[in-house]
């Protein structure tokens, strides 16, 4: 096994003129939530799995009892009506554990996509914010000024410094190391609050994503798994409200 | 020296339709525990050893003073009744240190049972439960879903969700590759607190193996370690509850 | 991609017998501050940029919305009156994350320098003091012996034992591994504080380099800078005082 | 540069039947301290360095201003009287970082001393106690349990189950990957509180080496040394003692 690995579990996908979009393991898991919220709805098809020996030494156990090598996944999807646009997909259980690893991975992912014939690429995360937010915007960042006009249009919003330290794992990979082999590419930020999976903030970049591929998205589940967060949420922040509100006195009866 | 490597510190053996068993060190050491307590039952022959580069930098010092550079073994067993099997064992020292260690060394075990005809992988483990257990059992994952009805009458037991983590180190990845390569396996995972070594663990996971094996081990030195261990255990509980019990002024004596 | 790897942005410079600067990221970031402030003030042109698998996985996003991928830079300058020397210089983002990484980036750097002909380095750093300093002064270290009396003649002080650890990181290494390879080198150490990015430093610094390169060059800018940050360094300074004078009994209001 | 490297600097010597002792840094730097000394004692010729991407990215400087990147140094003594044996030995900045890096160190010590002849290796190192001793002993492992009896003559002692650990590092590493290519050889571990550098354990090793070595060396430098140690270690356990003399009520003075 080469230190990561491609394993076509289907014939390689024809496709015309294919978007690529990514959402791996991230903060609030914002990307990997959205492309798997989109992968079922429009019943993409795998065609195959990425290893690495960079991944963690992990299987997980199905629910049928068989166990599933932690991996990346790549789906792909057939236009079907006229304004819609060609999709690869990926998503997966982890991004490389170390700076090579991530390095190594997404040169692979390049690799596949452009064999594909994928000049577009659409990454999606999380901007972890720290603190709650009622509306998250979607921020963006691209490989070519030239781009940033039309992202605007979608809904997507610039500030400038923001975030501070940049783009760190995949998605921001793909477009740096993309950019060098003249594909293009947004990576698109939900914002988030980072504690919890954030299925909120997926559904604002599926909808901004649902504009560029042409494609319809039923966001309904997006919306009730948002909601039972959100009452989780605050069931943490009442027993940590309480756990203040207890005097410091009563910490110390002997 | 390679990144992994093996050496035959004996002929290779010829087997006829071997099993492979592993044991490597983990929660509990219960994989060790018994993979160790079976080679030495059945008398099984060393014939291999693996080194790493990925072990730790270490020898152990024998009791004759002679040192042993840390390793995994390869042992066989050759069948002496009809209803049994050829075995080939794996037990050493160390898991490898990095993720990349363990998929090397994955990778290597399994090119060398494969080499000897190996079809079929029995992994041995522990699954931490964190609390005391009277009687462990046996949780297990599948390669195959269609084995899972057989392993269930050996007495093993399934419940979904559990581990919740998967398995992670040379238990569940010899499973995950091994899948890849159309090997059938299935890891055995006996309960445990999971705070100190565990012979009834190692014992209960034994059972089944032994099942499988058609091959009778006495498991009596298993159950004396194992009311050893529970009799350490004790001694630590009750010095841990006496500290409990003595009020916390005594703590503040100036 | 290979490890670290060289792009060239721009035609490799044909220079005349250059001089070689380097300033990374570092204590106080005094060598990546210098070198990045004479690159403007000369107007160095770009002409290529080193990638590494050992610089984190991340881009940065300029202030008009592109990424950029985290790198190190190479610019040249050619002398321009008779007095001046042509130069190589080199800055970035990061130095490698891992001992091998440095090893790696240092070497595929001294690769391209002397295959410019470079035959002379100047390797820029600070020399952390843990404690306030007025008037910096600036450490060095040497390739070669003969050329301890010159540099004294410069300005630049040598004191036995200091810094005590010796150099860690890319200014140390490339005369390390330069000296192998028979380049002459010399790294200079502004003292600092430590604390927080310092522009006084860097300035004492290039005070230096503009004499042994011919350069001159307008430090008003350093200054500036250095004045800024030393009004921040002082208002920390009253928080943290303020906060001690203040009575212990305060700290416990229930 | 390769991942470790040798580097001559001067002619490979040419040796009869010679012996190889290596002391590189580690608890009490006992064996790095003992090979120096008698390096310094016998007039050993320097004949080569090692340098690692796995040692520190890191240079010393000397007390002339130059600076040294930090390596492992080779050098050998031809036997000047008949009871003598030619040697070659082995001292450094630092063992690699990693386990991988001291597997590869080790290697290419190994594969140079079998180059120059060597059939016997001692390498000296400290058994860490915990505690003061006042006269140490010398433990040892060996590659052979037929040798256990002449180096118990030669004064060392066996005790069995220690240190329980094995031997961690390039001491042990030598006579582990050694004894697989039949090199033979023994490790000699001065006992050593481990706390400060020990040369009054270096000098026990040392007596038993000279015995090995048919060479004569004068001990009375880490004798004097020895006694320097012991008068800090005797004013920090003062220092010690002091505070905790000193009753509770004074440290909370508001």
């Amino acid at each position: 096994m080469d230190q990561v690995q491609i394993r076509y579990t289907n014939k390689k996908p024809s496709l015309t003129k294919p978007i690529f979009i990514e959402g791996l393991p991230g903060v609030g898991n914002v990307g990997k939530l959205a492309v798997e919220h989109l992968i079922e709805m429009i019943n993409a098809k795998k065609f195959a799995e990425i290893y690495s020996k960079d991944f963690p030494p992990q299987v997980f156990i199905n629910t049928d009892g068989t166990v599933k090598l932690v991996n990346n996944e790549f789906y792909y999807y057939k236009a079907l009506k006229k304004n819609q646009r060609d999709l690869v997909l990926l998503t997966g259980d982890y991004q490389g554990l170390s700076a090579q690893g991530q390095y190594e991975l997404v040169e692979l992912i390049l690799d596949t996509i452009e064999s594909l014939g994928v000049k577009e690429m659409y990454t999606l995360g999380g901007y972890g914010l720290g603190h709650e937010i009622d509306d998250p915007q979607v921020l963006f960042a691209v490989t070519d000024k030239k781009m940033v006009k039309d992202i605007k249009k979608l809904g997507a919003v610039f500030r400038k410094n923001e975030p501070g330290g940049g783009i760190i794992g995949a998605s921001g990979l793909l477009l740096g190391l993309g950019k060098l082999r003249s594909l293009q590419g947004v990576c698109f930020m939900g914002e988030t609050p980072g504690y919890l999976v954030d299925p909120k903030s997926a559904k604002a970049v599926l909808t901004i994503i649902s504009k560029i591929t042409g494609v319809k998205v039923d966001l309904s589940q997006l919306e009730k798994k948002a909601k039972e967060i959100e009452s989780i949420a605050q069931q943490l922040q009442e027993i940590e409200s309480q756990a203040k509100d207890r005097p410091d006195e009563l910490r110390y009866i002997g």
